[in-house]
């Protein structure tokens, strides 16, 4: 590293694990490290896969896989492990990265200084993260509070539990803290928890696809009754709401359904997992002409009429999507509100592989036209919630600083 | 109704929709159903897709894809949809049904008198289903409390939020019910409690391979550090517990393990998401002698190496399971407690499907050989959460039905 330093280099990543997270010798190293990175010369690391800057072509070890095409989204990792087992999901979602960093230890550069470059950064839109402690609590608080008035900090936090806590301390040496505390530094910074890696996937393509739209209000399509009942409970459990529709509409909405099997308070059931695309067609105008409801849902529409088509050999749905598909498409076109898509696993058998290939096409088409796509209501819901919670914290903090 | 009844037929199924739920026209002809069914033959529905019974040959419509094979698990579902969209994923987990009934209305056979004859039936081992409203509240509690003892009943219970309620009266025409009493019906009963398709699944696979197992201490293995902070934030939010090993076995652990970038206080990491066979099968084999824990958690080891050796050419992990993949089935033969495997979808992309379908053949290996195989460590773990509640609760049913 001294070497490094009089040659003039700038950065450094340090790949090497066994500093402070192994031995009190280790950290003795880790604060030489420090001390010769405050002479002039930056250190990402130790114990980490460091940095993948697509724009700068620069790509991680082990980053066989990772395209040289940029995207709006950062990712921010304490672990070098969910640097890859983040993004390599994240882009089968089609979800593309301004820059990941895999901090590690972060003896020199570390999680706050990390916000304030992406906040500043030109090509990021959207910040995400993992991480397990932070060095300065207070500044790291703050910069949430700053960052989250303009892009969305979606944060997937390490360690709360005592078993978490635990393996923290073993994994990058730091301090998981206490749950409450980080209870609390989400409510009130702005920035948004998720749980999970599916839950952070999720999230990010919510607000990729739909920000600025927001509101809980929503009405779910499914075909059959027991899907729109199960629809209903999740999304009331999960904090968006499911209103009932007005006489006026559901009347309408009655017109345009089959007289038997469908019903039309809210959730809707076209009484059919593979409806007529007229029917489809007009029951998303009636609800988005007169309804009044922020976001609608089609849900699990497609893969039975997927399944049927790939079984009686009609490959028309395997590369142009048919005629069904494309009617949320045009929806989206004609209309202010957001339409997303649940489009579920429902073959899972080994013998399934050319519907799978069939889902992921589908997926890929509506993705491609700005229609987020979720694998089950419970996950659309959660990410649908999470950007609501994210937009009404937002606005009280922005009117709690002009009202000082 | 009356016609069928003179000459003799001892049972109907009514798929057609429109009665109870639709109007207090169609409500008055279900009671004449009803009336008629008194007098000597039995109904299933109407509003219901019926019965599948591979055992005798029937298949309910629309059922071309329902395999003729047997297997342990019953499912009843009041809402039809749910009859293929539950069993379709399931019967790609391996999962093989006695008898799946769709029984609508139930302005006859009700959900009731289907436990009843679970419960005796010799071929259902485990039974599942999908409930919106009971007819006699006083009798299912009761059954639920008789059956428990015996059987594992797995439920799903829809419509208790308010749109729930809703969807399930122009549904099924039935009363869903408030949240706090089916809270009290499950905790009493014994019965096991689950939300969604997934979990429905993952729990009935968590019996199938692991009864009567049970217990909440877990160690989580996984190959870097951020997999096991996760999954220890994961198993003890769900309920389970990751006991802290005692120092002479972190050493025993210590000294197969790598000596940096390992961790070994529980969760275990082996520092490497493609350990070598040998050192897996030293940990494994360390922790089932000399840890006091229930069960073994095999987090997400074998994706990145089904990714490599694909992306190498190497195929021999697609057909034959390869040598790191068959650790946990040697492991499993050798020890009483259970080992369990975690292998996500990693790639997600449309052009993985290779990948995918390698996942799928090492799955149903693991299947095949008894072991449990999950998407993610959450659903593992609430799937073990839910057998562990299992048999605590029928423990104290069964202790204080003898203290009677």
């Amino acid at each position: 590293m001294e070497e490094c330093l009089s040659k003039g280099i700038k950065a450094v990543q340090i790949l090497t694990a066994g500093f402070r997270e192994k031995s009190e010798e280790g950290q003795k190293v880790e604060e030489q490290l420090t001390r010769i990175a405050a002479k002039g010369i930056r250190i990402i690391g130790p114990n980490c896969f460091g940095v993948y800057s697509p724009a700068g072509g620069l790509t991680f070890l082990p980053g066989e896989d990772f395209p040289r095409e940029s995207g709006p989204v950062a990712f921010i990792s304490q672990s070098g492990g969910y640097s890859h087992r983040v993004t390599h999901p994240a882009m089968g979602w089609g979800i593309r990265f301004s820059k990941v960093v895999s901090y590690g230890n972060a003896c020199d550069v570390n999680e706050c200084d990390l916000l304030e470059y992406l906040h500043q950064d030109p090509e990021t839109e959207i910040i995400t993260g993992y991480i397990e402690g932070v060095k300065d609590g207070h500044r790291f608080f703050k910069l949430l509070q700053e960052v989250s008035k303009t892009k969305p900090v979606i944060l997937w936090k390490g360690g709360l539990t005592r078993g978490g806590a635990r393996a923290v301390h073993s994994h990058t040496g730091s301090l998981g803290g206490e749950e409450a505390v980080w209870d609390a530094v989400f409510r009130q910074s702005g920035a948004i928890r998720v749980n999970s890696i599916e839950e952070l996937i999720d999230t990010t393509l919510a607000f990729l696809h739909l920000a600025p739209h927001r509101g809980r209000k929503v009405s779910v399509v499914g075909g059959g009754g027991g899907v729109t009942v199960a629809a209903a409970d999740v999304c009331e459990r999960i904090g968006l709401s499911v209103p009932l529709f007005p006489n006026e509409l559901q009347k309408k909405l009655a017109s345009v359904l089959p007289p038997v099997g469908a019903s039309y308070r809210n959730p809707v059931d076209v009484a059919n997992p593979s409806p007529p695309p007229a029917v489809l067609k007009a029951v998303l105008e009636t609800l988005l002409t007169e309804g009044d409801v922020d976001i609608v849902i089609v849900d699990s529409l497609y893969m039975p009429m997927l399944s049927s088509s790939m079984k009686n050999g009609e490959e028309r749905y395997a590369s142009t999507p048919g005629e069904l598909t494309q009617v949320p498409v045009d929806i989206k076109k004609r209309f202010s509100q957001p339409v997303i898509v649940v489009l579920p696993i429902e073959k899972t058998g080994a013998d399934a592989m050319e519907l799978e290939g069939t889902r992921r096409n589908t997926r890929d088409y509506y993705l491609g036209e700005g229609i987020p796509v979720y694998l089950t209501l419970e996950r659309a819901a959660k990410a649908l919630a999470n950007l609501a919670d994210y937009y009404e914290r937002r606005d009280t903090i922005l009117s709690s600083d002009s009202g000082n």
